[in-house]
């Protein structure tokens, strides 16, 4: 078959079924999440069996160890996919809320009822378990979804899939509410991300390139998560246990993902009272400091920092660090060079923290907090599909609420305009 | 200069305001559109004069009748530009509304704050007072603007940009907060709509063919207004006399706008009691109908209508008329021809308007009131930007709240993720 008339026929088939999953009670909804649960765990074997032949065949094709770690599924792996299904199953359901009507001078009373978008395409890379998480979310948001995961996962993926349709259809749902594209063409994603009459929204997760190119090329809004380079400043009103915890925590709790700090910020009044600290727990945990010549008077074991570090997420045991004279200088740093993603204050002052959190234009602006509860979960959203580095629809953290949008509703008793 | 450092230069300048304008106090906002306003009934002669010249070089252009009358500024006309800029400065402020903190399980709370998108750019054909709204609801909601106005209306267009700049640094605030592009070669948009680095959205103004370029063309989000194909719904259920009333106002209140309903669906035991009374109030106001074959056996008068009339955007008196069965049949019908702005049902039956406003997925879904409501002004919103038929990020019209997002804020106490 034409990959274009496949994908069509899976457009085709999404959009009928939204229809349908929009309209369904959080009941049928939740069960079929939670027999998608007991069928994975049921097929833990069959899965890991097929997950083996993926990470045997890219280990032959001489991808890297880091791309197999996040290709591998473990039993564990499956257990927490089982897990996360189940806890969206219990989130709320934000389909049909109605809020905020009010009656207006003519008469009419006009409000809001969330509803969801409609088809979400979702383009994502070698990960097993984005499968079952993107389908739980855009199923329990009433949204049909069409999923194009890495071609490494394929077998993986297509037996995942068959668990999520022999869900959706034990609990009376259409099995088109979620397809995964049974083809490693790359054409499908082309086609996928050109088709406005039939997806409604993508969200691509996965390297930079691959965002890139997909916002390029596509003619529908997508949902993207570009860059995570973050910020910690430490204030001259800080803390300095409260800003030693946190720059260290926003390093070294994990080193590869979106939200680990990249660039430490430092008021000139502090970086006596904190940079010799931090240095000697970075420099133990072998994270490799680059900062600027202030920083290194401070603490000769630091390289030299280039602009060019500033604007890099190095998803790496590598800081850089800078010296600022100023909060100004410090919010003119971030602005300049910050991707929008998550940045942070460590300061006791409360107009100092405030007008931090007013002035930098990120997703996530924080007060004495690490980057790193930068998250769907940690939140309170329950999941989350990815992180929105966009400005319009949903920034930072995208949950169920950010698959579904707000319809206009009016009720009249027969009110004419004049 | 070149056309691409030209826009290039007001977009930096745009990028620069944009973080000056979004930490303006509202009495700064305020006092600019209050002197933006005294400014243009004190130049109204000069303003008039400079339409004045617009509309001769129009003439001369052999530009049509509509367009000319949409062009055409009356000393009324700027009256009612200056009292758009003060009921706009007495809007509540959206900027920095803080909402939903909460306290996590961690001890963060987390909550979000209001804040500008940043810079909007907006395109519009030859309407002069869209120069002034657009500057008024950009500035007030704490975005920086570049407008670029149709050139038949340069001259006016400019005289009013002198107004905006003078009240701006009046107020103390940046003149390049709103730049009109004082060029009429065309180039200037492919610009605008390709500069992600200096716009964040943006927003076109004007025919279905205007929207459709910039939307496949632009390489930054826009919000947008295509077509107004809207219907009402007279269900079995209808009482008489309020279907009677809503689909006349519906159809004949204004022929030209995106609300005005240009399908009327009739349930098939209520054809028999309205169809007649509303073909003859249609009739008599020079309507013209297009029906199916049903409906035209109760009204003779009717042309037959083919498939291409329910997909039509007739701004004209011209209705089509269907007959349906069920009103499965009338949201089947709606959501397979409506461009999904409004669409209305008229019944007295409780669950089967709410299937109704359920099941249609237009942005406006009404009950017992006139198409014609769906409108900025009269949803409360105190102004309009247009009406969006996006799913993402606002739908329906799009008011101060649309010209805003909402980023998360976290207040921690020295907390870290463990």
């Amino acid at each position: 078959m034409d990959i274009q008339d496949y994908m069509t026929t899976l457009g085709r088939q999404a959009r009928a079924a939204s229809r349908i999953v929009s309209q369904a009670s959080t009941a049928a909804k939740n069960d079929a999440l939670n027999r998608i649960a007991a069928l994975l765990r049921e097929r833990a074997p069959q899965l890991l069996e097929a997950n083996a032949a993926d990470v045997e065949a890219a280990r032959a094709n001489g991808l890297d160890a880091a791309m197999i770690d996040r290709l591998t599924l473990t039993a564990k792996g499956v257990e927490a996919m089982a897990q996360g299904l189940e806890q969206v199953a219990a989130l709320p359901d934000p389909v049909g809320e109605m809020t905020d009507f009010k009656r207006r001078p003519t008469g009419i009373t006009v409000g809001k009822m969330r509803v969801p978008l409609g088809v979400i395409g979702i383009i994502y890379e070698a990960r097993p378990n984005v499968t079952a998480d993107a389908a739980a979310l855009c199923l329990k948001s009433g949204n049909a979804a069409i999923l194009r995961g890495g071609s490494e996962a394929a077998r993986c993926n297509q037996a995942v899939a068959a668990c999520v349709r022999e869900g959706l259809v034990a609990a009376g749902l259409p099995e088109t509410a979620v397809q995964v594209v049974d083809t490693t063409d790359r054409a499908a994603v082309g086609a996928l991300i050109t088709m406005p009459e039939f997806v409604d929204v993508i969200v691509p997760r996965g390297g930079k390139g691959l965002i890139e190119r997909i916002s390029r090329e596509a003619k529908v809004p997508v949902i993207k998560h570009l860059d995570g380079n973050c910020h910690v400043y430490i204030d001259e009103f800080a803390d300095d246990d409260k800003a030693v915890r946190i720059a260290d925590n926003a390093k070294t709790h994990r080193y590869g993902t979106c939200n680990t700090m990249e660039t430490l910020l430092v008021h000139v009044a502090a970086a006596p009272r904190v940079l010799g600290r931090l240095a000697d727990i970075y420099l133990g945990k072998g994270v490799e400091l680059r900062g600027c010549d202030r920083a290194r008077a401070l603490v000769p074991a630091m390289k030299a920092a280039t602009e060019e570090d500033w604007g890099t997420e190095y998803l790496a045991p590598i800081l850089a660090v800078r010296i600022v004279d100023t909060l100004d200088d410090a919010i003119d740093h971030i602005n300049r060079w910050s991707s929008q993603h998550t940045d942070a204050i460590v300061s006791e002052n409360h107009t100092r923290a405030m007008r931090f959190i007013r002035e930098v234009d990120s997703a996530s602006v924080m007060i004495n907090a690490s980057t790193r509860f930068a998250d769907g979960f940690e939140y309170g959203l329950g999941a989350e599909i990815g992180i929105s580095t966009d400005k319009i629809h949903a920034r930072g953290p995208v949950g169920l609420d950010g698959l579904t949008s707000q319809k206009w509703v009016v009720l009249g008793d027969g009110h004419v305009r004049s």
